[in-house]
């Protein structure tokens, strides 16, 4: 195919607008996913999550300039917490990473949550897919939060960075627990302000607590320290060696043969996306079409049923055998 | 039924034991659940969403204490980010709010990730109607962060409050955004610290930005302030201050018949939530009872196929029409 082969050559206009339109779930782009997928296999994809205000976009940047330096090409794919009712990202591309705009080396796409029936887990697998293909060497997905829907778009990765920094109060300890077992590498940001080396203890405890069996083949994820990004020197050493970290863990992989439990994670999951969005969003939308939710939605308000009951005879109706 | 009237008398081990049933997706609890459905309608729904770290669990606390002081009965759903691997809430209900552990007005849960299929929004609704039907007057749920899962879950309220702390970095733009069209009440936490009036600024500007269809009936969002927890007597103030706002939220709703359209918003996700489990789950469980998941799996990682084509195939084979 014609745009196959200009996503091959890295054509960023295509590629953006089949990601636009795999992001509007338009059937004919979900179709040309079937020519790419065979194609995927090249990059090294890297996930960077974290609480709200930890300065992820901030070492995005600077891990671009890093890979950059060693003559890597990246793709770059911000995940952006948006609006549940308007849709479209608060942080678009065009305020992002503008200083790598003329870069022809860097590629940047947004991705939004676009309600209920979004799925953006598959958007981003899909998008990465696409990175892949354009020949990109590094894929960053960076996302926010630490919810179930950021675990699965994290789970796209071959590398997990976690970023945490210091003084966050007593909540950040369970959001750490609940992730550390997808890190690979934890980084401390602004780690000059106080309470760093108390992060830094608690992080060690919890490693220290793991089982054995957490740190595949011996790989303890590494606490790096992120000083004050306006200290220009301090930062670009940090960086340095927060990608040397990156590759030495995709190394790890590779000797150790664990790259491809990694794969089949990623496969497992987008296999359970593939199928959300061919069984269930065609009995949502055929309900939607007709009025008939609606409807339904009106009976429930009056509770002259029960969604335990409604939801049942749906699935009777489009199931060929009852569950 | 006598479970049924056991939960309605308010019966707490009942109670908790449905929803642990419900949790760990037990078709006789699900079956239950029509009895439940049609005796709810009484409670007060009370959603807190808010970045980690912003002090939620602390004003929930203080919430239960203010609202009891009325002698309101209240139950509390505090939904936890877990580990997607081993499951479990982090922060048992064991920890949370001992003090209030012997007060038989009050009935708090935990409710915790468990994995992709998990339905976590699912489970949240039939935990509010659980503790609905035990006659709570006051329902509150407390989540964190501000993912589209914690969105669906909020959606579960008729009021929803969002917890702000000062001083949290430029990313909190991107997240205040995002949450601002489900907000009916901001709180300012921890407004002693430094950046408090510069955060209510923001807070506001986006508030003039918005559009007068925001404002339900002229219902701009107020913003309240919350000082230092350490200081007794300022903090008794603003949560009789917040708990006051509140009931003045419920009776706006009431009075402009707006209520209706909360119910709406929450059965419509109700609905949705029990289609994808009585549609996808089974299909699901069904390809990876036989291991059919597994091997489709190993094919994607050998390329042999693609995500999008198996994906279509189970449709065909599962679905009575064709998508």
């Amino acid at each position: 195919m014609e745009r196959v082969k200009k996503i091959k050559s890295g054509d960023v206009r295509t590629a953006s607008r089949l990601i636009r339109n795999l992001e509007d779930g338009m059937d004919e782009a979900r179709a040309m996913m079937k020519h790419i997928f065979p194609l995927t296999g090249h990059s090294h994809v890297i996930g960077i999550t974290g609480s709200p205000g930890a300065g992820k976009s901030t070492l995005v940047d600077g891990l671009v300039e890093s890979f950059r330096k060693k003559d890597k090409t990246v793709g770059v794919l911000a995940v952006d917490p948006t609006s549940p009712f308007t849709g479209g990202a608060i942080l678009g591309d065009r305020i992002r990473m503008q200083r790598h705009a003329e870069d022809p080396g860097v590629f940047v796409r947004s991705l939004a949550t676009r309600g209920a029936l979004g799925g953006l887990a598959k958007a981003v697998g899909d998008a990465i897919h696409i990175m892949d293909v354009m020949g990109k060497d590094i894929v960053l997905v960076e996302t926010v939060g630490t919810g179930q829907q950021e675990v699965d778009i994290i789970n796209h990765s071959h590398t997990v960075i976690v970023v945490l920094i210091p003084g966050m109060g007593d909540e950040i300890q369970a959001i750490k627990a609940g992730i550390l077992e997808i890190a690979d590498i934890f980084v401390i940001n602004k780690a000059d302000r106080e309470g760093s080396s108390k992060l830094r203890r608690e992080i060690m405890a919890m490693l220290d607590m793991a089982p054995a069996s957490a740190f595949p083949a011996g790989w303890r994820p590494p606490i790096l320290k992120c000083d004050n990004a306006f200290e220009p020197v301090g930062f670009t050493k940090s960086l340095e060696e927060m990608s040397q970290t990156i590759e030495n863990h995709y190394q790890h992989l590779v000797k150790h043969d664990l790259l491809g439990s990694r794969v089949h994670r990623k496969a497992a999951m987008e296999l359970n996306e593939a199928i959300r969005c061919s069984v269930l969003d065609p009995v949502l939308s055929a309900l939607a079409a007709n009025g008939e939710l609606e409807r339904m939605v009106e009976q429930l308000m009056k509770k002259d049923t029960d969604p335990y009951t409604l939801a049942e005879e749906i699935a009777r109706r489009y199931l060929k055998t009852a569950p």
